[in-house]
């Protein structure tokens, strides 16, 4: 470690809100020692509760996450809280909106937000996201919030690998997530319907409830567990979550909650229901087994980042690439005797981590 | 090559349909030898044009496909089909039923359809999707035709690489299309409104006109390109595919047309300017800028590939991750050192192709 993260990591030790700042900026960016500190922080984690937030566009997460928050802090808890932007040019000014009306608890020295921007990068941002909430977890919050808008696989699968994942759903959004509901089913622990002094609260609670015993019913003869339908495009880490819930089977009936976050009405509730599945994942051994299988993904996307950057940013790959185009084109080359050029010129790390 | 691979090769030159199952389900499965195969195909393609079409569930897509396969078989074209299939639990029936509505052209000797299901192996499905259409490019169809259910990024960027895409819509899908709009924009070269009998076919042709008319202005003053709002979730082929459409700027102006598939209403006019864009993309070098592109992304991609079977499959990493488990969760490890240890003792391939 070079003297300049070891001095980063010594503030951010010291709880220096400067250095918490330094150190996701660090690691968004993924420059040059991120592993490292990465790394370090690694036997500080685990104490925070990691609390995913999901849900459709203008389900209203952000009044939500706010409102949970000051619940958490009036206990004297401390709440960082990850925000993934999908930075659509249809969405974008809404979640701007959401980020402004967050503002009351912004500037509360025990809050820590940090709004992410997916700038198209997927893939890798679902990891970067992951190990911003590291950094908040290791900084010491006890709790750590992950808002994300539930529209693609990246982000289903940051909400999927939380401890807890609540999705969220307004009674207005019945039809329009039918596509996604089979993502959104593998991965909520809890639902909440918002806005539900809306029309149609009841009716959508009622289907989800049906939804949800018909599972639960598919599941009981057959070991896949209480995720019965097929697993979509949820993603690997969500897939083994699911193996883990199967193995749960059972002991977590998932709760369809109410809730106006804007009145603030139903919000106790919901607090009441993150800390009955905190306690129920402790003592089922649940969290164990879902800390063990997100581990795992992390070793899966930690090495395949590697094995990226050892090709293209710190590699071969664009020279050989864009030297070979000309013959690619003619058909004199094909893109695996490329592909085949670049991997044998690679040279592999020697980083220790 | 291996004798039985080039057995397989020999036939596939001469024509013979079985070889071409076997040469995709090859592919598809990526059993030993795939690569060596597409190696030894790559001069043959280039031939066919290729073309997408997606665009979200009960878009009729499927019913378009066989009404064009019709018109092309008409004028003595050959006509290869892959269809991705999302295979979810909530449209596996209806496309299932799609499958089977395009059986009227799936008995002529000069049609193949072949439909591949995702079975949530996102990221991998893409590139072995573009592989079988290369597989029937070099195979001598006249026509590929890419079908794909627009609702991931996975599908649009299938869909996005090929010569022409067209995106398909149905009137009530207005609201509904909102969320993906972005990327779909991105894509299409054309846009049907399909089952444009019923109402609102009007007032979305109407919508997309001033939409595309919109970000005709936005690009106008920048270099950036027609194609003005932010890149979301499309992948590297599609921006690139997005900046070669930059430098296309103001050849090619993106036709809004409406068709009724059912009853064949519209489809001569969705042939004619498929032409049209075919005659365009030659003319204009876009067709060799696209397939650049699309060449370097499938270097990336097998690269990529090769790289994961490495360290996974073929590799050191399942066994170093299974044994470092107890101590990754005990803290006693972290995933960076876990994964530094992979990727130090995976050995790069000696493979020629």
């Amino acid at each position: 470690m070079l003297p300049r993260e070891q001095e980063l990591l010594t503030q951010f030790r010291a709880g220096k809100r400067l250095a918490l700042a330094r150190a996701i900026s660090l690691v968004e960016n993924t420059r040059p020692g991120f592993e490292a500190l990465l790394h370090e922080i690694h036997a500080d984690l685990g104490r925070a509760q990691r609390v995913g937030i999901t849900g459709p566009p203008g389900a209203g997460k952000s009044t939500l996450v706010s409102k949970l928050t000051l619940v958490f802090r009036g206990r004297g808890e401390r709440v960082g809280i990850v925000a993934v932007d999908p930075s659509s040019p249809f969405t974008g000014g809404a979640l701007l909106g959401d980020r402004i009306r967050m503002n009351n608890v912004s500037t509360d020295p025990g809050v820590f937000i940090r709004s992410m921007a997916t700038r198209g990068s997927l893939g890798g941002l679902a990891t970067t996201t992951k190990e911003v909430a590291d950094l908040l977890d290791a900084y010491g919050f006890e709790r750590v919030l992950m808002e994300t808008v539930g529209v693609g696989q990246s982000e289903l699968e940051i909400a999927g690998t939380a401890d807890t994942t609540v999705v969220v759903l307004v009674p207005e959004s019945g039809d329009s997530i039918q596509a996604m509901k089979a993502g959104l089913m593998e991965v909520a622990d809890i639902f909440v319907i918002n806005k539900a002094d809306r029309p149609g609260a009841d009716r959508l609670a009622q289907e989800l409830e049906v939804m949800l015993h018909m599972r639960l019913g598919e599941a009981q003869p057959t070991a896949a567990g209480h995720h019965g339908v097929s697993l979509k495009s949820v993603g690997k880490a969500a897939r083994q979550r699911s193996r883990a819930a199967a193995a749960e089977q059972g002991g977590w009936a998932i709760p369809v909650l109410k809730t106006v976050a804007q009145s603030g009405e139903g919000i106790d509730a919901l607090v009441a229901t993150l800390d009955r599945h905190a306690v129920y994942l402790q003592e089922s051994g649940a969290l164990s087994r879902r800390r063990q299988a997100r581990l795992a993904e992390r070793v899966r996307a930690v090495v395949d980042r590697r094995l990226r950057t050892l090709a293209w940013l710190a590699g071969p790959g664009e020279q050989i690439l864009e030297d070979a185009l000309p013959a690619l084109e003619s058909g004199d080359e094909s893109p695996y005797a490329v592909a085949a050029r670049i991997v044998r010129e690679m040279e592999l790390a020697h980083q220790r981590y």
